[in-house]
């Protein structure tokens, strides 16, 4: 299989690499900036280029790992090419491709940095296309890679990108608070690694619904009026405080 | 060593049972619920009690795992016993133990549940103790159990309590809107399980501040305008989504 990874951001970093090593000829690496399809070329030993119109025709498979608004001019420069176009977006629908002969999608539900390897097999791939041939492409990658599949159309990938901003990356965000907390009142963020790890870890086995702890939860007012309190030099920390609270409390009591 | 366990609740379960596999001779377990008591005595060979008059006062420690607003009338009725009394909580002061002879706080900081067990070699334990002597004491206890300690007052305890929240509670609640969102569509949250775990693994390496991902970090505005329409029919989901996105642009634009 011939395939050309369009993007060298995390999403093209991280299948670029998993499919180079179960094999796959990655012909090309594209990049609007030449250095970074280089470097992404290098450690696939494939071929860096900068400009739409170097693409080789004749691939199997164009991954297509733009910023989601550069899809759109990407597809019009493969218009002709009869090999299967995808894109990896959780936010864009199919039919971004649907100028395309062979197109679809194969969306990894995961979160990448390019600093941190990952293993696929931990990566739920959902994947859309535009006709059955197609999507016996993309079971055939999604398998190659060890990854799990998901048939996922594109009203419901919205709705995943969706769960995963409130999932991964508000989350991410509430450890970025939690460290501002304990930095400015000089203590260390490592004492809480433990417990951001049992938190995840506790839901890959119950609802997390089932599993909610503190004060909010308990309906505990002292502890809350105290934190809030402790938050008043920081305001906005305050106000997440309270609509967190609040929407714990509408859940459960 | 002689403990006395007051409190059948998560903390209490979790810490006597890991006293106990230790060989730490645990002789009595206190709940205001006999059963509740019972349940934990029979696993960890002890004797239920429901009456605090009832408590042996020669034990070398007392652990008090009751409810925040339950630890004063606890500690009244502990009056003039010798042995080392401490209390867990992470929003309560070591003077809430201050008319007893020798006293202290073990504060895990951990989620506990009760279904879960838990290695307390990853339970960082913070310690606080009205004298050198008892420090030792708590010290003993935390190398027994091989947690990693630390010595921290009533003040930066507090601290840490609320960055748990916000690393754990708030998380969690998170995670069961996340499920919401994906149950409300007809999708499952297993899909979302392996992008927990690599959210909470990536922070354990990196600062979160620097693996920050997601629409909002990018000042996407397009997707997160699509998400909140998404989100009409969950107003609440919504002014969590627009508060936390404001909040992540703050801190990164």
């Amino acid at each position: 299989m011939k395939v050309v990874c369009i993007g060298s951001g995390n999403v093209a970093t991280h299948l670029a690499n998993a499919l180079k090593a179960k094999g796959v000829d990655l012909i090309q690496i594209w990049s609007r900036d030449l250095a970074n399809a280089s470097e992404l070329a290098k450690n696939t030993n494939s071929v860096a280029i900068s400009n739409l119109d170097e693409i080789d025709r004749s691939a199997d498979l164009y991954i297509v790992a733009v910023k989601d608004d550069a899809i759109a001019s990407v597809s019009d420069s493969l218009r002709e090419i009869n090999g299967l176009v995808v894109h990896t977006s959780g936010a864009t629908s199919i039919d971004a491709l649907s100028a395309l002969k062979n197109y679809g999608v194969l969306y990894p539900l995961q979160t990448f940095s390019k600093a941190k390897p990952i293993d696929f097999a931990n990566v739920p791939l959902c994947i859309e296309a535009s006709n059955v041939h197609t999507l016996e492409v993309l079971r055939s990658v999604a398998d190659m890679l060890s990854s799990p599949v998901y048939e996922v159309d594109s009203e419901k990938r919205k709705i995943l990108h969706l769960a995963a901003v409130f999932a991964c990356n508000f989350v991410n965000h509430l450890y970025t608070l939690s460290d501002k907390i304990v930095e400015h009142f000089e203590l260390d963020f490592e004492m809480l690694k433990p417990l951001i790890m049992e938190t995840a870890l506790k839901v890959q086995t119950e609802l997390p619904i089932n599993v909610q702890t503190g004060p909010a939860v308990r309906d505990d007012e002292q502890t809350m009026i105290k934190h809030q309190v402790l938050l008043n030099g920081m305001p906005e920390l305050k106000e997440i405080y309270q609509t967190l609270s609040k929407s714990i409390k509408k859940t459960h009591l």
